[in-house]
């Protein structure tokens, strides 16, 4: 595992040291970037062998050189479609807490470990804050979790049942992070006057507001290209929300390409996937802008798509332009009506996210944006059964009337031989 | 992939031939075992090379030669405890339809197909359904489950959403099991009278009444002994509703030992692990018994040990008292207890049967059954997340008041630049 050289600002391109914690550029509160010695690795480190560690992990030479707090994420499988011969489905669903999110977190929590940070927060559309719960936990770390009131209610219960504090807010995504932004602020003002201890000021691990979960989230772009041999797909579907696990990929390209472990090629075309009900990025790639502007009465059951205003939405632009992509929204119905096609034609419930992709990828063929020979890979970004109220509302179905177990009153005591 | 040498009757060892599909032993009822020459297979297969297929599909040396119907299923993690340093969790959350189940279907329905068969049906506790729901919708195969009505939410979804014909029945697993053998036997009797096609007869994929789901379920034991380097542990922990994985997990250690693929020494000590309001197996363990009672009334948290009188009873108790093994039953509030201990401290939100398993080594370790330097594989038979509802109900946790997205009302139309 390599020394961070650096923290580079994504826009103002300056350098600072990764000595203490850092959120954002102190110069112009652009994203940092973690930059290593890539020569060095060049000369030292090889390509994961077939047989390695089997999470994310296994590309210890491109990550911090810390203890991983780790629950087994990453290295998930790229499943061939049954119908689309040259599209592989990337499923994220296999993750600890059954989503993405857990690559960001286990290394951003693998960090706040090794920074000796006591308290963690972070605004969420849910599943990071169920992922940062879990990494949280496992660490022995506080976690505070700020969630929309109307997120899956899975995400919830996660938050609770691995003991984070959990605070469900009346509006969206961008609401919880002012929360969270004015929270710290006002105990930074208490820190500073001495009527907290420092180690009790929150830090916040929202997207790209600190540099580690993008690094986690990098793997995504190294595991696709080792599991299609070390070559470039012609282009990547990515569901995007907050956008980070596109940005992380186009990173791993980067740093793959200096570090030669990728064969020569031109990169994928990066397809960035959104809601019609939620849709920042398309609109302002439609309209040629470089930022986007807050997307008015987000709605979407698609939970991981209603982010308004995307922290990276500049990044996220420059990148699917540079890539020669584009970027889809899909209405509800769409999203829907794909999910179950693949569910009832390929044996996969994926999220509503994932399914805004495989909308999107039955679209860019229909219009001849992709031809069907095309090699793709899409994300289902995590596992359908985290959306069950959502899907079942979508699809009107039916709950049929429960019985009840209650669990605190006893039916029966220990029964063992010995 | 090895030639099946025929089908073994578990109870009476008469010898049938696999050449068509079978359901039980034709002379005694007993489940039938599938027999390959493992002579052959010794001289000329390795154990798999570390850098393999990552599913289970990697035992194709010991699995039936046919095209497989595969999700990516096995091949799940082994982690770590952080508490107890010789414990080690698969978690078979991971596996496709977040649950152990899809091992046994991912056989079962590769051979339906190998074999024809159209129609496939299963009574269930609940992921068994979800499972066989995928993997038919996979193979383009008609599946029809049955479910007690009080099933987790989210095995009834899966159902309706891979497009099974789902039926949920005002009783237990064993109410469904008759229900599915009453119908297949009127089919037979309208087929004999020419009033229905042959092919339209249901084929019962129930637990331990075809051949399969064993040899799916078997390869939990060649993966927990590979993970640890081709060695036993000394004991293994395995929630057991119907009991079928841990029978496999037998089933592939002696054929581990013909092989010579596991380094010599004791088998481990299997732990039955039931919950104390559905503890047929518990109960036959203490009184010495050889087979299980109808356990009457029987109620519990964990869906998936609702199975009031297992069909392999007798071949589970045999394999526990020979590997000097026991069979512990908790009550629903020691799981629930186990379970948020284990999210709280080690960042995982078992299934509740996964948390009975967990409960059921802390108990065998206080009363000294096992010290904590015995080194122990404990099952997560599935994915927390599949038991939302009942997880927060036994947590008395209220469900927030929840924003409706009506899907079918358009909120935009496609966005796109192209």
């Amino acid at each position: 595992m390599p020394a961070i050289a650096s923290l580079e600002c994504s826009r103002c391109h300056q350098h600072i040291s990764a000595d203490q914690p850092r959120n954002v550029c102190p110069h112009c509160a652009g994203t940092l970037y973690v930059r290593y010695d890539l020569d060095a690795i060049r000369a030292h480190a090889q390509r994961p062998e077939p047989g390695g560690l089997q999470s994310m992990w296994r590309y210890s030479a491109v990550l911090p050189d810390v203890t991983p707090v780790t629950l087994g994420e990453g290295w998930t499988p790229m499943l061939p479609s049954r119908r689309h011969p040259s599209l592989f489905v990337k499923e994220e669903a296999t993750n600890p807490t059954g989503a993405f999110k857990a690559r960001g977190m286990s290394a951003a929590v693998s960090m706040a470990k090794h920074y000796g940070l006591k308290k963690l927060a972070t605004p969420s559309a849910g599943n990071a804050a169920g992922a940062l719960a879990a990494y949280a936990a496992a660490a022995g770390i506080e976690a505070h979790l700020f969630m929309p009131k109307d997120v899956p209610f899975a995400n919830y219960l996660e938050g609770v049942a691995y003991g984070a504090q959990v605070t469900l807010v009346d509006g969206l995504i961008s609401d919880c992070g002012r929360i969270v932004a004015e929270t710290i602020q006002s105990q930074r003002t208490e820190a500073a006057a001495g009527r907290l201890a420092p180690e009790d000021v929150w830090f916040d691990v929202s997207t790209l507001k600190e540099p580690f979960r993008v690094e986690g989230k990098k793997t995504m772009g190294y595991e696709l290209v080792e599991q299609l041999g070390w070559e470039y797909p012609d282009a990547v579907f990515y569901p995007t929300g907050g956008g980070v696990g596109l940005i992380g990929m186009w990173k791993a390209f980067e740093e793959m390409e200096a570090l030669g472990w990728v064969k020569p090629g031109k990169r994928p075309k990066m397809i960035a996937v959104q809601a019609s009900g939620c849709a920042p990025i398309a609109r302002a790639f439609r309209e040629g802008a470089h930022v986007s502007q807050m997307f008015e009465n987000a709605a979407t059951f698609a939970a991981g798509l209603r982010v308004p205003k995307p922290y990276g939405d500049s990044i996220i632009l420059d990148i699917v332009r540079e890539s020669e992509g584009t970027v889809v929204a899909l209405p509800d119905a769409a999203i829907l009506d794909s999910l179950l096609d693949w569910a009832r034609h390929e044996g996969l419930m994926l999220c509503p996210e994932g399914a805004a992709a495989t909308a999107a990828y039955d679209y860019l063929l229909d219009i001849g944006f992709l031809k069907p020979t095309d090699r793709v890979v899409l994300f289902n970004t995590g596992s359908g059964l985290k959306y069950t109220d959502m899907i079942a509302e979508a699809m009107q179905l039916e709950r049929p009337t429960q019985k009840q177990y209650p669990v605190r009153t006893p039916v029966g005591g220990i029964i063992t031989p010995v």
